[in-house]
């Protein structure tokens, strides 16, 4: 954005995905993301299928930029709050208030997948981004011992590159991944309106399970 | 099913709308719950629209048959887990299987809510009936000690049916619901393809989540 070296006819076309994928956006939270429509996109905008195409060239594409933007604000909402200090806490709540900020946005990456629909492979770098931030976070001060465990054994045996650095910190490893599946289901089934009715305040669950993960 | 009390008229209107159930299962599958189309399935059946919507006036309406379907087999699985002895281990057990035995059915319920579908009241006892079997488990012999937590006093002091049975025991309530949102957060993430590359065994983390919770 605003970078001097973009031509007029670079900024023009990155506005018109800009526009896009606002409709696109739109069209998930009232028709959800799988029934997407370039053509009905492409109306909305007064231009033709053809045109609209020369921007994304299918459906998948344009759900993979969505994906893409999702997933790097999720990374920027994690890497400002560790750089403002945040600890594991102080990640936690900046992931709920990223989630609450924009549900749609947090259920295209981490909710139903779109039937048919194939993430391609360099959108892991993005997940990977988010999972490291989280292991340097899961070995901080001020939180509680983590008792040796055999799913820490077994994360720390994994070959898969979000683990090497943490190998030999089994704990930490098994730390960062209950902080993400332990925020993700208070998260998920509160968004989905789940806890509705039950008389209690979904805030109160998440922070008690931020506890239980930072505390011991 | 087989009860004499039906009429051969009666048996055929259940038997179609079993087979329409059936055709709109693998639309979710193929194309996502929010592009389930009444008029496909017509088609496919080789029905016309109207004489389809006799059986179901809208898609609103097949869909909280397959959500209704979908609870059902829910708490009967954890029902007859719990008849034959299971306590939280077990049912946490019977109910990854359950989940894993048809993705789909699962991440209807729980995954991401269909855009613009509202599901009726009276879906709400069918969830009760999952909450109340869990909250039994959740009292059971052979769990370790719950501390006293102030979630557990937010959960007790809920005017919400599901918690009342129970508000003397706090600790109980906590237990229970975050034996939910845990076990939901792995089994959500896993469905979706999220550990997929990640090196490690799924049944390992829900193993994990479920000692968590059950040992103390």
């Amino acid at each position: 954005m605003g970078a001097t070296t973009e031509s007029p006819r670079q900024r023009y076309r990155a506005q018109v995905q800009e526009e896009i994928k606002q409709h696109a956006w739109e069209q998930i939270a009232t028709a959800g993301a799988s029934a997407l429509s370039l053509n009905a996109i492409a109306k909305q905008m007064g231009m033709s299928g053809p045109a609209l195409y020369r921007y994304f060239a299918n459906r998948d594409e344009l759900i993979t930029a969505l994906i893409r933007d999702a997933y790097q604000s999720l990374a920027d909402a994690i890497r400002s709050a560790a750089a403002g200090g945040a600890d594991l806490r102080g990640l936690a709540q900046a992931m709920r208030a990223w989630a609450l900020e924009d549900p749609q946005r947090y259920l295209l990456i981490y909710g139903t997948p779109v039937p048919g629909y194939q993430a391609p492979d360099d959108t892991r770098q993005l997940t990977n981004d988010v999972m490291t931030k989280l292991l340097e976070a899961a070995g901080g001060a001020g939180l509680g011992a983590l008792p040796a465990s055999p799913l820490g054994e077994h994360l720390a045996a994994s070959d898969a590159g979000w683990a090497t650095a943490y190998s030999a910190e089994p704990e930490r490893l098994h730390r960062a991944v209950v902080f993400w599946t332990r925020l993700h289901g208070v998260l998920s089934l509160e968004l989905a309106g789940h806890f509705s009715g039950m008389g209690f305040d979904p805030a109160r669950v998440y922070a008690a399970e931020v506890e239980a993960v930072a505390g011991h």
